[in-house]
């Protein structure tokens, strides 16, 4: 879904207040009505941009009532900066998290008593982008027995651990997020100072272009939103200063691992 | 900053042209209004909502002119599942990430040839929710060398060495984030079927409030948004089927480690 559309939607106090109603449980419209204090009509309108949008949807009762719920697993993120105005919108990508692919992050979720062998659960089919050392991290087996009908009351106390500690490490990956912004704002001070011309800002951003994956000139020129041809210029000082290097067409950290 | 607030902010499409465009450069009212297509009232005007809100800042240059920036880092999460519609909003913390306070999360980002000791630079002070044992993980230690006028070729090279890995960084704890959201559900979803008599779904909401750090009756209550009567009954039956223990008037999950 479209960062933009998704703000739209939630700027609105009503519609928030909407959402946290259905996180509740399901709703008909005369119940979300009653709750807000607003009328049918204006529910009805609500409704239908958050079900457009895919983030509600409707079923039907025994009594052939219309009933709402919330459809589908999203996640927003804004950062902030001064460097960066950015916005992220996903919905949780699968069931399984390949921390094969993670260079820089490990998760310690393995469930009590659990001796799986090797916890990355990947979806298999995308190793391109592993660079064959150093991959034998532990990726996160928060794993749930499905088969619990033999020991029900031992798997609900894994289910309540397992939930824990789901909460815990959520906190933990929102405090590291809110660090790695700082720093990256830090850093990115540091870059623009440490060219004396005035132009440090823009070489600071192009650099963080191409970390970010920007690879050609032009793919940097729109990221930055500079001309294509002052874009080229500061890309070939940065060539210069040793800092960027071009494979074809292709911009590249000179340090990238 | 309080969510709504900045979800009301940002739900306009030109009050996120504007962070847009100050997040490239520190602009004058009237580059705003050119660059929007929109009247310079107009821009005022959201510019004034913008600095009420903390978010914008303005300074006046050597003419008297007054120019806009980015105020500072800020970062907004919003997750929206069947179980929730959770908004979350921070400050970066700190300039110092105490990785000692994380159970379940890891983070390497040593930069190239850095032999300091510990890399937990934590702020200190605030030690009593280590456990004592298995807390010699390496803490981040993206730090950046600030004397750099001896070699600054190099010192450039370390910093957008360190912008890369800050980069991947991010991206990869916002995966781990969609991991997680995703697992909560499925954790939610079998809590939620494993009671048989139709209430399984406040079980779940309970047990989850409990394991989110609600303690007393009254805050469980208030946080899954039942009256207090429903509450007390349903947590004294958590804890018959021993999921919950209560010490004086505090709840905790009794699988909690």
């Amino acid at each position: 879904m479209d960062s933009a559309v998704l703000l739209d939607l939630l700027g609105n106090e009503n519609r928030r207040r909407i959402l946290r109603l259905l996180a509740r449980r399901p709703c008909y419209v005369t119940e979300i009505s009653e709750y807000l204090g607003v009328s049918p009509k204006a529910v009805i309108d609500h409704l239908r941009k958050l079900d457009d949008a895919g983030l509600v949807e409707s079923r039907v009762d025994d009594q052939r009532r219309k009933y709402f719920s919330i459809a589908r697993n999203l996640r927003l993120e804004v950062n902030v900066s001064p460097y960066e105005f950015g916005t992220k919108s996903a919905y949780p990508a699968s069931r399984s998290l390949d921390m094969n692919r993670c260079r820089y992050l490990s998760l310690h979720v393995e469930p009590d008593g659990s001796d799986e062998a090797d916890g990355s659960a990947g979806d298999g089919g995308d190793a391109t982008e592993t660079d064959g050392e150093t991959k034998q991290r532990h990726g996160p087996r928060a794993e749930v027995n499905p088969d619990r009908s033999s020991e029900p009351d031992d798997s609900l106390a894994a289910l309540t651990a397992e939930l824990e500690r789901l909460e815990t490490l959520e906190n933990e990956l929102s405090m590291a997020q809110r660090w790695v912004q700082g720093r990256l704002t830090d850093v990115m001070d540091s870059l623009s100072g440490a060219f004396p011309d005035g132009d440090g800002r823009l070489y600071a951003e192009l650099l963080a272009a191409v970390a970010n994956g920007a690879r050609t000139t032009t793919a940097v020129a729109r990221r930055v939103d500079a001309s294509p041809a002052v874009t080229a210029d500061a890309l070939a000082r940065l060539e210069r200063e040793g800092l960027l290097e071009q494979t074809g067409e292709e911009w590249r950290l000179t340090a990238s691992e």
